[in-house]
């Protein structure tokens, strides 16, 4: 395919996306496929020799949309939010055609450059503390991961080499294998699972911090937990706030945990995958206090801000830790610029080597959107989620599991896990919308989640229709 | 922007790609400017207001281009290449659209089943051992990474697992924290940067083995060391393998390599990235054999198989291997098809949770180009790197450092390294081509890599009487 092709095929893609998504919600949100279904869909081999363009596009819908779930469809009340927005995608193509991997500052100064900016954008948008900016002769900076796991993954791998540079600067006769077996990361008995994950990963113990009745975790939990394991000979040296948790969209309490944190010399890294986008709000801001407490801090605008997947957005107070536990320099990935203060060469702040230039996303919808624009569009999930709860704690058949602050609303039929399970499995069978579980305190709860860009006031109430109608036929075949 | 000025921006994107790419020789394949170039171009923070498309599209030119190192310019020679082709463009577009992200099978089975089966159909492409393959009842199989640095570090962690367990098994007193200490992982002395990183952040200890004189690691190196390290009790467990090392594109001697490893009971990972692509064609097949003797295979279709990044390829005989050392299941990514026999949850295969439809891709290019049109662009780059090669063999000035075994030329002035690092610096000072260098053997070599999809011969000849000018002018400065 030469140039010329590009552009009729492109513009015809382009075409086929906006029809797309234009009339997602005629599609049935969840697929009927069974595992396996695509295999004999498709030959067994590659072809020898070329197809034309029209073979492959017309197998779009053949092979690939029966098994799609869609994300983007207003009845999609999974999970969480995936981004999805048309300056997104327009910046995406332009990423795709300039193509360059920029790991240095060299390898492609613009990629590096607008990165290193649109944090700082972000970082004020948020008004994070100015210890997280890069500006020009910062010490912290912003980063964009491709997920939030690996956001944590870092924080954790550089609170290792951290500690371990530390105490053998008392006591240079401990090697690293003497030192982490007594290391001990920390975090929420509601963190996703990524969290412990990390852990996992970089070999060290990791305990989790029970919550209160409301899902966080408070002081007192982890002072306890601390002094228990320094009695024990242990080292505490990390602690992953979760603001927004993945079950209830919970939050631990920053402002409690953070100074004990920085008493302890603990790493404190905050997890705020989901909830960060809507700190863009002067009303949801309170939510980030004791930030400044935080070494790092990351979320995923990839989730709620509109900017497609991968882009999670992730600071640091101090580049030189993060940077100083992955540096290596082979000779082809030196160049002129390297070590003055104004370049970043990003390779140290990532697992890959490796990365696209996705702040072009970033760029494409702040300006696009503006502040107010964003803003509005996280109000209005928020709202959507509030008329939803109201809906809910109108019928007295149910119950709200937990505090409904953003755009989850977690829920139940009164009664056992056995009864809102089979309601969940009825729900997901009709194939109408689409959610998914959450265990809660020991019980059984179904999370609606608002998700897509075109969710509107009329899907909300139809969906609460579709589940009431649901939960009426079940609790009538009940014998009383 | 709502989806019918998508469509219109949409097709002027599309046309500015197009345009981007055919002109893409007159643009200056390295830019000039220097650290911190972007940040007085754009404003400080983030506009309130919306702003117009036609504002953002016009910084493009001003902001980001002056900045961009040209990597798909047919002057550009550095690095490796990074693939680019209009067929995986298309394919992103759609990928950008569905915007699934799909961690588990029912979070869009399309995405996970067309991987799955598109991992079996490059994989045959290969010639991979029928163990790689997933088929519908194979315990190996294919996924995606982001890219080869994580497929090394998941090698290494499943293989950091599985020697753990086998430990265990035998002494059920001994913990992690026990063995960990105790275990050494080896690659050569030419491997990527990336490997020594992925025991850093496993937390093992890292052996580089040292190579012959043509770069590779021969089976009597290894064994030694492993006899070394036996005797004073370590326990080796992981041996990375490279086919066409970064420096120089040098072979690992696998076959030697293989059998030492099974019979050691050592996980053997072979990091092919950028050769890996040119095992489609039968005549670089053998460099590929003792494949058989591998537990896990990576090679990059994002460098020279003409799919965008991110996109890198990844087999292991047991699946059950690498799952094994992931594994975690809370309940909000339960489902109901979970655990038969078809079903993949490729959460359970990487470092993030999220991921792209990144196999369409594959599909798209694998149709569009066909075998032999994909075997013929591999064979087109070969041809380019020979021709290179034998306008420097023909110059007395000047030596070929290693061997010309695909599309990498490493070469140099017969002299000192530091005549060497100006021929360099002002090769990269002139911005007519860009290269990058290397070391091998305590010498300093220049790295001549054919990269770009539109690279022809005249731009070979061109670039090289540009190297040969400047070699001259060089040595004519020089005292006699």
């Amino acid at each position: 395919m030469d140039a010329a092709e590009f552009r009729r095929r492109g513009k015809e893609m382009v075409d086929y996306v906006a029809d797309y998504l234009e009339n997602i919600e005629k599609r049935q949100v969840y697929p009927d496929v069974e595992p396996g279904y695509l295999r004999s869909l498709i030959p067994e081999e590659a072809p020898e020799e070329a197809e034309s363009y029209e073979d492959v596009v017309k197998d779009i819908e053949r092979v690939i949309m029966p098994g799609v779930t869609h994300w983007h469809s207003p009845y999609f009340y999974a999970y969480f939010p995936t981004a999805n927005s048309f300056p997104a995608m327009l910046a995406d193509m332009l990423c795709g055609a300039i193509g360059c991997i920029g790991f240095s500052w060299a390898a492609s100064p613009a990629c590096t450059e607008l990165e290193t900016v649109m944090l700082d954008w972000l970082g004020k948008m948020l008004k994070l503390p100015d210890d997280f900016l890069a500006g020009t002769e910062g010490r912290g900076g912003g980063v964009i991961q491709g997920t939030a796991s690996e956001a944590t993954l870092i924080a954790l791998l550089a609170a290792r080499s951290k500690i371990i540079k530390l105490i053998q600067a008392d006591h240079p006769n401990q090697s690293e294998t003497d030192i982490i077996p007594k290391l001990v990361a920390y975090s929420s008995d509601q963190a996703h699972s990524s969290v412990e994950r990390a852990g996992l990963i970089g070999g060290v113990r990791m305990k989790k911090i029970s919550t209160d009745k409301k899902f966080s975790v408070r002081g007192d939990a982890l002072k306890k937990v601390l002094e228990e394991d320094r009695a024990a000979g242990l080292i505490p040296f990390f602690f992953c706030a979760t603001l927004g948790t993945t079950p209830s969209c919970a939050f631990d309490c920053i402002t409690e945990l953070g100074p004990i944190c920085n008493a302890e010399k603990i790493w404190m890294h905050i997890d705020a995958a989901y909830a960060g986008s809507a700190f863009i709000c002067p009303e949801f801001r309170p939510l980030l206090n004791g930030i400044e407490f935080a070494d790092s801090f990351n979320f995923n605008p990839h989730k709620w801000l509109l900017v497609n997947f991968d882009c999670s957005a992730m600071w640091v107070k101090k580049r030189s830790d993060i940077i100083g536990a992955f540096k290596m320099e082979p000779l082809y990935l030196k160049h002129d610029h390297q070590e003055s203060g104004l370049v970043t060469d990003y390779r140290h702040w990532q697992i890959p080597l490796g990365r696209r230039f996705r702040s072009l996303k970033l760029w494409f919808v702040f300006r696009m959107y503006g502040l107010k624009g964003l803003q509005a569009y996280i109000r209005k999930h928020v709202g959507l989620a509030k008329e939803f709860e109201s809906l809910v704690r109108a019928d007295q058949r149910f119950e709200i599991s937990a505090d409904v602050v953003m755009g989850l609303v977690c829920f139940r039929l009164k009664g056992s896990n056995e009864l809102n399970e089979t309601l969940l499995k009825r729900i997901n069978g009709a194939r109408k919308i689409h959610l998914v579980p959450c265990q809660l305190a020991g019980k059984f709860v179904l999370r609606f989640a608002v998700c897509a860009r075109t969710t509107e006031s009329h899907h909300v109430q139809e969906a609460w229709c579709h589940i009431n109608h649901l939960a009426s036929e079940l609790l009538q075949e009940l014998p009383h």
